[in-house]
């Protein structure tokens, strides 16, 4: 373990000037906030995308963690708990943070994403109010599962799903199967569409029906919810190609582009869009400690915070699923 | 009163092989259908779209009506009475007709829009479950409204809108500002969004505050419901600046196009996109007998069926609201 009072910088994976390196800076300290010494952390999509100039950020990159707090003005008692930490941080002053949806402050940041360095680092820093302690059943790997498994969950949030629902998700990558897996919970019909029969296959360990996008091509407006989460544009015309009149388009990834489409197809087929973000970490930790959803299955390799330039290059392959940096020695 | 027992023929405004023109076409005659007499039909933007080649459609166009039952085999009781009717006509046995939504039957025709022979036209025909008979405090002047004002108040059945939710209607057409005042009867804080100042002073005579395009383009994320009817592809950008986070945003006119867009925004801003497009008529009927909504300030010109292509060239023309066709010598 680090003993962090005599550390006074660390390692962090920087993004400055559209370069990618490993950076030795200083151990970060926010006065109002809480410091929190990294565990573990999760590469995103998200992060890949930031490198190709998605978001136009410049700092350490990261947003899935779990670590130990290690000092708290405001909440002493959090002071060596285990925490993971929701990653928007409001400026708890406007209507958004008012009634409790910092996910949406105007001037909120966003870790790792928006104007606040994130967690492919040893230490960071967030508000007390932002971090949530971790039930023991929940092991490290798990953690860092819990904000991307949320975003996932979240589509519950604002779509209504029975155990009847078609659903469909487009894109078995890892915020796909992790969709589809959330989705399988509520309904007995979901299937996960893409490319890769050995990702499917990792799918299939949940509550759903792998499907190859060559035989999904042939299905025409058949599901009530359809779930784009391939990142790309043309995941966004397949599923207009799948989704039921009056059914729901759920868009969960951000990429770097401008789809166009048939608007007159969304009119006369009175089809709803809904833009889906991030979740809120509460439900998900009922889902990991009763391991209704194994999350684990999907870690492909773990890197040291050291090896953090290489561990981007091995999650920016083709095939890939979730790469996982640790910051112990 | 044309005496349609002696008549063989009939006076019908033809779309065919990308040619508009006045026909003389044989009365119709569908043995399980119901012939109605037109009386007065209203010219859509939508028939103006199909001209310029949107929908593919061959026959006569028109699907705004209102008109007197001739003949029934099905209902007699309906004859002699005056109607106007649902456009939308299911194959009666899908699950869509089954639940009593034919509106999304897969097979369905749609007077002067699908493989059905529109409302230009003298006569025309439609199953007698699709007709609506009018109440006597209703003028044909604003029976030929119900459809477009149905569509508009439509937005109702898909959105939630309370008296303090702050709309924005982009779009000072016909279409644009029968929504604006449909949703006026429920939120005080509709405006409409237009480039003409003239068409914003009618607007006003609605629940409904006029704002110019040039101003309303400085307002970003202010709006809970925005209302696309514009038409227009830079309508639907306008819309995407002016709605809140988790807002929503209706999709309410046909246009023939692919706008692009940054999905990207969709998805941080986790708004949600409705398409909408026809709506139930009973509702609508109401409104218009306790002259809730003034339809008829909307009509800019009246036309005899014979100078129907001079009609359409009139309503094709910016800045003129609906244009009505009259049946009658």
């Amino acid at each position: 373990m680090t003993n962090f009072y005599n550390q006074k910088d660390m390692k962090a994976l920087r993004f400055e000037n559209s370069k990618l390196f490993l950076g030795d800076i200083d151990i970060p300290s926010r006065e109002s906030e809480t410091l929190v010494r990294v565990v573990k952390s999760g590469i995103c999509n998200t992060d890949i995308e930031i490198v190709r100039g998605y978001a136009g950020f410049d700092g350490t990159i990261g947003h899935e963690f779990v670590g130990v707090v290690e000092e708290s003005i405001d909440s002493p008692e959090l002071v060596g708990k285990r925490v993971v930490g929701e990653i928007n941080v409001g400026c708890n002053v406007c209507d958004w943070c008012k009634t409790y949806d910092s996910r949406h402050c105007p001037n909120r940041t966003v870790l790792g994403i928006i104007n606040r360095d994130g967690c492919h680092a040893e230490f960071l820093t967030l508000p007390a109010r932002n971090l949530l302690e971790l039930p023991d059943e929940i092991s490290d790997n798990q953690a860092v599962f819990i904000e991307p498994l949320a975003a996932a969950y979240g589509i519950l949030e604002q779509v209504d799903v029975s155990s009847e629902t078609k659903v469909a998700v487009i894109g078995d990558g890892k915020l796909g199967i992790l969709c589809a897996w959330s989705l399988g919970l509520e309904s007995e019909n979901v299937v996960l569409i893409g490319k890769h029969q050995e990702k499917l296959d990792i799918a299939e360990k949940g509550k759903v029906e792998g499907i190859l996008l060559e035989e999904a091509m042939k299905i025409r407006r058949e599901f009530d919810v359809v779930v784009e989460a391939s990142g790309s544009e043309s995941g966004f015309e397949t599923a207009l190609d799948l989704v039921k009149p009056r059914g729901k388009l759920i868009l969960k990834s951000t990429f770097h582009g401008k789809p166009s489409w048939e608007s007159s197809r969304v009119v006369v087929d009175e089809i709803t869009i809904v833009g889906s973000r991030c979740g809120i970490f509460s439900p998900v930790l009922d889902l990991l400690r009763t391991r209704a959803v194994d999350v684990e299955s999907l870690i492909a390799a773990e890197f040291s915070i050291a090896d953090a330039v290489k561990a981007m290059d091995e999650a920016t392959k083709k095939g890939v699923m979730k790469v996982v940096l640790s910051m112990g020695d």
